[in-house]
């Protein structure tokens, strides 16, 4: 049996990335109910939100899911206390220290997962006593690692130095992807973009039209002097990432940035002034979908590729 | 039979990059000689040491060997035509325009290759009637695209727009990206990285020593007001790269760049003080190893994760 299928007793070895702004229980339920792990996106959500998101989706699936919780908020305290309370049994954490929270969740009897952008907060996390590890490329949408290291390179690179299940991220779109990311080393994929644009995505169709007109190029890693994050060429990008080209200071992008961005893009659907955050996958996302259509697709595209790689092909 | 190999009558669909400071006769006569193909970098060449190579290089093997032509230089009319005029059969052109010169290299019974960095090139390049395209993702040493496409998205975007063989390019390092650069519909590979630190590369020990120590984040793109190159992290690299994010312009750092600092680095051995151009892959490299070694292991890893994943692995 596969070690992800088997560590979160699921269908397929597909995670759906908890993202800001689209996965609340819709989406999250909607995965699970289709064979892989669907998570609820904590980031964007107040605890009372979290906390309806979570009721919800256990009414919505009998399938496991789980809830992802960046790291760097001030109340994250509070949300991780949420969790336990609800009897969330799978947490993915990111965006931060992997010690800080992994022994009390550990503790409260649930499966904790950690997701890195290098090798040595893959050790980290390792050492932490995480279940998994999730490792993220720099093609993969939003936040992003400061090393920049593709999918094609870590997954390699963690699998000679990890010893517990890899979970690939970053730039998966299809079923030749997730075939690839297994040959490379991984155990399972997580699939962000993808579900991004899903039809029961919580984000605004006008993100989710933007992410289905996005070709090769579209979007691009900046803000590097705080943190890098991936997204959507449009106007505020163009702002935001001359101030960068021209050398400004975190103090003045900090301005430029204001708040609520991400908001005000992908919830709210101001495509020109949000930040529209989103992985490079999505030059090859060519519509919205339901979850059960994404999911039978790349079950489908799986299995072609496995059935043509066992064939010779010269090596 | 594979595409690729049919293609240049090799044995392996494995392809070694030509690079500068590194890709002589003396590692392109061992590639081919193991069942790849191998490339003479012309890009670092003078014209008539361009012809030394190709003579001795025909000398050190009877198999099929190419070169490979950036389209940036000013002599690139003379070199075209010694590479004609020494009867070559396979010319990798990179780096420029593919419309410049393929007429010019077909009528000649030569088969031609580009390189490309995105869907654009990719299209420019089938209409210019090219035979196969190399697709060099962003984790590819050296020069590098605008977009930042990383391998594991521009395979798929570009197998489903172009119907002309493709091979894969940046990031590849073992017979498990092989396996999965082909599962996303590659035809073929060009290995660049492990092939400059091998025994037979004519780049200098220093350099080769500076790839094997490097790990996780060592390299990273800089220079992307002028043409956007991936380096190891040294001295130089914490000058030119300090300017960049400073907003310094094109000038400014042309100034800082100076001449040479490729040449300094990889073929003089000043690692301090020189440009290091190699990919995120070196990151797995461990060793200088032979041409023979390194192809064998290729083949051995290959066939082990064809095993491994000819098995079910949960979907």
């Amino acid at each position: 049996m596969n070690k992800i299928t088997k560590l979160f007793n699921i269908k397929y070895p597909i995670i759906q990335g908890g993202m800001i702004w689209c996965s609340g229980w819709k989406l999250a339920s909607a995965v699970s109910n289709s064979g892989g792990l669907g998570l609820i996106g904590a980031g964007s959500m107040y605890p009372d939100v979290l906390r309806e998101h979570i009721q919800k989706c256990k009414l919505a699936t009998d399938k496991p899911f789980g809830v992802n919780v960046p790291l760097l908020y001030p109340n994250t305290e509070e949300i991780i206390d949420i969790i336990i309370e609800e009897g969330i049994k799978i947490v993915f954490t990111s965006a931060g220290n992997p010690s800080l929270y992994t022994s009390k969740l550990k503790h409260a009897g649930i499966t904790v997962v950690h997701v890195v952008a290098n090798s040595k907060f893959a050790l980290k996390a390792q050492s932490a006593g995480v279940d998994a590890i999730v490792a993220e490329g720099f093609e993969a949408g939003g936040h992003n690692g400061f090393e920049e290291t593709t999918t094609m390179v870590m997954i390699p690179l963690l699998r000679k130095i990890i010893s517990i299940p890899l979970i690939a991220a970053g730039g998966i779109g299809s079923g030749q992807s997730i075939y690839a990311s297994l040959s490379l080393g991984a155990d399972g994929v997580q699939i962000g973009s993808l579900f991004a644009a899903a039809k029961e995505s919580s984000a605004h169709e006008n993100f989710k039209e933007a992410v289905v007109i996005a070709g090769d190029g579209s979007t691009y890693l900046t803000l590097k002097k705080l943190v890098p994050v991936r997204l959507i060429r449009n106007e505020f990008f163009n702002t935001i990432h001359k101030a960068c080209i021209d050398g400004k200071n975190k103090e003045e992008l900090l301005e430029i940035l204001g708040r609520g961005r991400a908001k005000l893009g992908m919830f709210e659907g101001n495509t020109n002034e949000g930040e529209l955050e989103i992985g490079q996958i999505a030059a090859t996302i060519d519509s919205s979908r339901s979850v059960k259509e994404i999911m039978e697709t790349l079950i489908e595209e799986y299995g072609i590729t496995k059935s043509k790689m066992s064939q010779s092909l010269g090596i």
